[in-house]
C-alpha cells in the first residue's frame, strides 16, 4: 500500500488533491436525490471544470450539462458533450461561438431576463436558439420575478422572434449560501421551485410553450423539498463540496473531495506562524465559511492523510505565501519541519480550483495517483 | 484611427486590456528610481506573468528577473531570461526543477530564512546553488531579523555546505501596502534598506561574503530614500499599477495599464445594479483598495475608453457575474445597455490577472490590438 506521503512526495505544490472517492459517493448522493425527486440533473461543471469529473457526474443520467463561461463550453464540447445550458445571462458578442458549436451538433441553451435582451439577439442568422428566461427566486442577482409583467413580455417577444425558441424558465437561488439553518435553507429551495413553476404556468397559461423548468444550487438541491413542476436541477459545487457547504450542514467534513497540497517553507516562530506555498491565488481570498465560523480562516488545514489538525488554519495570506495558524497558540512547528506537506480544505471550492491545470486525482481504493484534465480562464 | 469601441468589439469577455504606453511609462518610471539611486532593477514578474512586458521591463537592465512559482521559472527560461532570483522560500521538492533549469545555463538564485532549511538542501546533488538568506525588515511574513544571532548561524551554515553559495541577502517590505500616508511609506522604505544592510554588514564582519543586498516592494521602491548599500531592486507590481498603488499615493489612477474588459449582461433596476461577466475569478476577490477608500468594492468602472465613470463601482462578486453599482443611486442603465463593454480597473493587478491566458495589448500610439502570452497556475 502507498500512503499519500509517497504519493504526494514529487508533486508540485501547490496541487489540487482529488479524493475519487468522495467525488463518486457526493456524485452518487445528488443522483439519488434527483431520482427520487423524479427530476433531470444538469450538473453545472463551472466548479470543476474537467472532462472525467463531468463524465462521472452525468454517469446515469440523461448527458445534459451546465456551464458559466464560453472557455468551458468549448472545452466540454470537444469532450463529447453536447447538450449544453449557457447559464449565464447572453450578451450578443458572445453569439458567434455559440452558433459555430451549435452547426458542429451542440444543443446549447442561452439565458436571458429581458424584453432588450431579446430583442438584441433576436434578428441573428442561423438556426432557431434555444432560450431560457432567468427568473428571480429572491437572490436579486438576475432574473425577472415570476408574477411580473415583464415576465410574459420577454416570452411573448422570445415566441415571435423566428430566430429564437422559448424553451422553459430557469433560476438560481445563490441565497441559499446565506441560509442560516436547515429550516431557512428549506424555505429557500421551496421559494426557488414555486418561482419557476409560477413562471411557467403564466407562461403557458399565455398560450406559450415552456418545457424547461430549470432550477438549482447545491443547498437547496439537497434538501427533500418535493420539486413538483421542475423538470430539472443545475447544482455545482456538491461534486466537491467544501467548507462552506459544511457550515451550512449540506455536507460533513469529511465529504470534502478536495484540497490544496502545499509545502510548509518556514517557521516563523516570533509571529507564530508556518508558512506554506499556497497563498492568495493558490487557495483564493475567498472566506465565505467564516460567515458560519469565525475560525476558519482562508481554509483548514489537514495532515497529509487529509485528517483535519485541530485547531490549524490559513489566516492570511499573499500572493505565494499562505500563513498556518493554531487557534490553540503555537502552532506544532516539530511536527511538521519546513519541507513538510499538508492539506488545506478551502472555503469554497469553485474558487480554489480555478486556476489549476489539472487535479490529481487519488484513488483510495487502490492507492493510485493520476492525472485528470481540466479548462480554466476564459 | 481605430477608437476602442470598434478595436474591442469582437474581443471575448471578460479580457484583459493592457495599455502599452503606459506600461512603458511606469517601467521608464522604475528603470529612473533605480538608475538614480544606483542599484539594479530586478523586476518581480508574478505580477505579469508575461515575456513581452519582461522584455520591456528588463530593456537597459542588466536582465536579471524575479519569479514566485517554478512554473513562472520555466516559462521565463524557456523565453530566453537567465538569472531568476526564486524569491519564495525554497523547498527541497523545488530543487529536482531549479537544478534542471540550473544544468540548461540559467544562473537561479533560491532564498530560505533558517538553519533547517538550509539543512534540508545542504546534502543535495549537483552544482552549488546561490543562496539568499531572507530577512524580516518589519513585515512578519518570513525572515530573520538583521541583527539576530540566527542570522550569522544561518550564514554560517550555507557557507560551509559545499552544496551551497552565500550570495546575499533579500528582504521584502510587504507592509507598505498598508502605509498610511507618504511619510509612514518613508519610513518603511529606510527600515527596509537598513535591514538588508545591517545584515549584509555582519555577515560580512563575520568573515563572510555577501555581494547581494536585494529589497523592494513597489511603494518602497518608488520612495526618493537614497539606497546606500543596496544592490538591486525587486518591484512587480509598479509595471501595472493598481488602484492600491494609487490610494497609496505611489500612481495615479490613469496611471494603471490593465483593466478587465467586461460586458454588460443585464439591468436589475429593482436590485439597482447592472450585471457585467467579469465576477470573482475574472476580478478577484481582491478588496485591498478599501482600507485606504471604501467606495471601491471590487473595482472602480470606466467606459470604454478607459475613463473611470464617476460613482461606478463592482459593489458584489460572484463566480462569473460583477455587480455594478453607482455611489450616487442608480446607474447609468440607459446609457449602457445589454451589450455594452465597461473596463475595470483592478484593486490588485497581481490578482486580477493571474488567471487570464493572455493579453490584450492596446498600443494607444498606433491604436492597434495585439496579443501577448503569460503564464498561469504552478
Amino acid at each position: 500500500m502507498n500512503s499519500p506521503v509517497s504519493l504526494f512526495s514529487t508533486l508540485p505544490t501547490p496541487a489540487i488533491i482529488l479524493d475519487r472517492q468522495r467525488l463518486e459517493a457526493n456524485c452518487a448522493r445528488m443522483a439519488r436525490r434527483a431520482a427520487d425527486a423524479g427530476v433531470r440533473l444538469r450538473p453545472h461543471l463551472k466548479t470543476a471544470k474537467s472532462a472525467e469529473v463531468a463524465r462521472i457526474a452525468t454517469a446515469g443520467q440523461f448527458g445534459g450539462i451546465t456551464v458559466s463561461t464560453i472557455a468551458e463550453l468549448a472545452y466540454f464540447f470537444e469532450a463529447g458533450f453536447r447538450d449544453i445550458t449557457y447559464a449565464v445571462g447572453i450578451a450578443p458578442s458572445k453569439l458567434t461561438a455559440i452558433e459555430a458549436y451549435i452547426a458542429r451538433g451542440a444543443r446549447i441553451s442561452i439565458v436571458l431576463d429581458s424584453v432588450r435582451a431579446a430583442e438584441a439577439i433576436a434578428g441573428h442568422a442561423g438556426a432557431p436558439l434555444s432560450v431560457l428566461i432567468e427568473i428571480d427566486c429572491g437572490g436579486h442577482r438576475a432574473g425577472v420575478a415570476a408574477g411580473s409583467d415583464a415576465l410574459i413580455a420577454i416570452a411573448k417577444r422570445i415566441a415571435d422572434a423566428p430566430g429564437l425558441h422559448l424553451e422553459g424558465v430557469l433560476t438560481h437561488a445563490g441565497h441559499s449560501y446565506h441560509a442560516a439553518s436547515e429550516a431557512a435553507r428549506a424555505q429557500i429551495a421551496i421559494a426557488e421551485r414555486d418561482a419557476a413553476v409560477l413562471a411557467a404556468e403564466r407562461i403557458r397559461a399565455a398560450g406559450m410553450t415552456c418545457d424547461t423548468v430549470s432550477i438549482g444550487s447545491t443547498p437547496t438541491a439537497l434538501t427533500d423539498v418535493p420539486l413538483d413542476g421542475v423538470t430539472e436541477i443545475r447544482p455545482g459545487v456538491y461534486v466537491f463540496f467544501d467548507l462552506s457547504q459544511a457550515r451550512l450542514g449540506v455536507c460533513n467534513v469529511d465529504d470534502i473531495a478536495v484540497s490544496v497540497l502545499a509545502t510548509v517553507i518556514g517557521h516563523h516562530r516570533e509571529a507564530g506562524h508556518m508558512l506554506v506555498d499556497a497563498g492568495a491565488l493558490a487557495i483564493s481570498k475567498d472566506v465565505s465559511a467564516n460567515e458560519h465560523d469565525p475560525h476558519i480562516g482562508y481554509g483548514l488545514v489537514c495532515d497529509i492523510d487529509g485528517r483535519p489538525i485541530d485547531g490549524l488554519y490559513v489566516a492570511d495570506v499573499h500572493q505565494e505565501h499562505g500563513f498556518v495558524r493554531s487557534t490553540h497558540g503555537t502552532p506544532p512547528f516539530e511536527r511538521f519541519p519546513v519541507g513538510s506537506q499538508l492539506r488545506i480544505l478551502p472555503n469554497h471550492a469553485c474558487m480554489t480550483v480555478a486556476p489549476y491545470r489539472e487535479y490529481h486525482v487519488l484513488d483510495t481504493a487502490s492507492d493510485a495517483l493520476t492525472k485528470w484534465s481540466k479548462t480554466y480562464g476564459w
